[in-house]
């Protein structure tokens, strides 16, 4: 398999036609409309897996890690081992992701894509492709042989952890990530890095400038035009090239794709670029606070489930909005007709 | 027990200091904060239930359904009819309430406070004080004597169905009670009858004008500064007269109150004016459409968790968003310390 290939077999979603649908929910016993965006979801999950659609476990966070050269620039309010620590954290069971995955019934894979040192861990998966990436603010972050690598790895994680997953929520630790993101946004939207660049999970106001320095620089190497695997090289990661592939691998097998925040919904612009199909499969679960993430929710035609200010990563967001889909869903399964429920419309 | 009883028994939360739960929380393994409004749902959480808040199960939805005499001006876009038979599919598990309910593992109680029909159903509790109210735009809503026994019944039903629940929603079904609960917020928050009065479930523009016009005239005979038990009779509903019940006595026993949106937030509106502790205890679930909710959102210092577009009722948004609250739990509960996972500050 290769990236190419796998993002060419992807086709849009057509279980059930959207004014069929609709119609069905409009029969439901409650004035047409009158659960707002839930029944907009609905329309969504039964256009991908049937109306009604099935219940939507088991289910799966896939959580990828990697670290981020740039760092060595300040870039980050936290040292490069929390990427390791963390990755260790959420295999234990104490990290906010995998608190909330077991609030909403999802398993959690963790695997480590690019994590500077072994992270040595029985629960975290080696899936490592670099020790780190580049420094991109000097050089690419990483080869083109580990971009495909890691899309390729994180496509097979699909079938080997999640075969049976009704849908795939993603996620990712990477202390510099929000940087990388950062430029894969810049890049593939075309826009300033001052509009795209902002906190992460806090650094201050000095870091973000190093932050955007860094990108100005990196950004320079990356001429208009440029392809998505070109740009995830130059700017990206480790962990954001195996979200491609989990993205990828989960929109060719029909099933919905619920993303966190701003460093999800980055590499879900990479595969959106590699395969236009896949928005079709694509929920973003929140809007984060980081500037970027609206033009990214913009861009692939995303309205954000939840608005709770969230900026932590890990999938925590994408889990959490779980409940709202499987809300979605058992409307649709479980609710009265007017006609069977003998009410008057 | 008479309202004013139940009400001067209140005391605002008191279960943990909000400085040692923020300090837990910061003490966790993600960046201070980052968790957004979840963070704040937690504190909150824990200053009513303690630190860490338990699992919050047991829980019961409380519907409470009246029809409205000022039905016959045209002032909503369904039948009376309607009130009766959503209350059978209610307890035939048919509504939207009754799904979502599922969903999220809550129990739902449904009583008739004010049905204009017996309902007639083993699984609808009979607690009617009046066939209907008066028709608010020429006469008092409901008798003084019709509004104590249905704040006393709505508060009675928290220790007969849910003894052991450690929170309660509360939603409501009530062809007109839009119109009500306008009246009820205008009165309370003195402001004008057009920047509350919305569409309801759906009623159209000569409806909306009808709603506004009977309004005006209910609202003539209540003078500033009226008690809101004599709001309540004049234009209010004997389904929400019963809320007010719920609300001051799961306030009263130091569980949460997690409200839906308009009709069930001018119920919070009362109760909090006959006992200002109450609104420790209240949980904004969603915004909802209706124009009013923002205003009393506003008076309660009450700030939203979900954002959907919802305008159904029945307690849809409440139950909607259990979630976020057993997330927000869930974290101060199980998420492990800095310190514990050996992960660097």
């Amino acid at each position: 398999m290769t990236t190419e290939l796998l993002a060419a077999s992807i086709r849009p979603p057509s279980a059930a036609r959207a004014e069929d649908i609709r119609r069905h929910l409009d029969d439901l016993t409650k004035p047409p409309g009158s659960l707002g965006r839930i029944e907009d979801l609905a329309c969504r999950l039964a256009g991908i897996l049937g109306d009604p659609p099935p219940p939507l476990f088991p289910r799966t966070v896939v959580v990828l890690a990697g670290d981020h050269g740039v760092t060595t620039r300040g870039v980050s309010a936290y040292p490069p081992e929390v990427t390791g620590q963390m990755c260790r954290n959420i295999a234990d069971g104490g990290a906010a992701v995998s608190v909330l995955a077991r609030v909403v019934g999802a398993d959690v894979v963790v695997a480590d894509f690019g994590v500077r040192r072994p992270v040595d861990h029985p629960g975290v998966l080696d899936r490592n492709v670099a020790r780190g990436t580049a420094d991109l603010s000097v050089e690419p972050a990483l080869s083109p042989e580990a971009v495909e690598r890691a899309v390729i790895a994180g496509a097979a994680l699909v079938g080997q952890f999640a075969p049976a997953a009704r849908l795939i929520a993603v996620g990712e630790m990477g202390i510099g990530n929000s940087t990388a993101a950062s430029g894969v946004t810049a890049a593939l939207l075309r826009c300033p890095v001052s509009a795209v660049v902002g906190p992460g999970t806090g650094v201050g106001r000095d870091g973000l400038e190093r932050k955007r320095d860094a990108l100005r620089s990196a950004l320079r190497r990356v001429a208009a035009g440029a392809s998505p695997l070109r740009v995830l090289a130059e700017v990206g990661g480790a962990e954001l090239a195996g979200l491609v592939g989990v993205v990828l691998a989960t929109a060719e097998r029909g099933r919905p794709v619920v993303l966190d925040g701003f460093i999800s919904t980055a590499a879900a612009l990479v595969a959106a670029r590699l395969a236009p199909a896949v928005t079709g499969y694509l929920f973003a679960s929140h809007r984060s606070t980081e500037p970027g993430h609206a033009l990214q929710l913009e861009a692939l035609g995303l309205d954000p489930i939840l608005d709770l200010g969230l900026r932590l990563g890990e999938g925590s967001g994408a889990a959490l909005a779980l409940p709202m889909l499987d809300a979605a869903g058992a409307l649709l399964r479980e609710m009265a007709t007017f006609s069977d429920a003998g009410v008057s419309r």
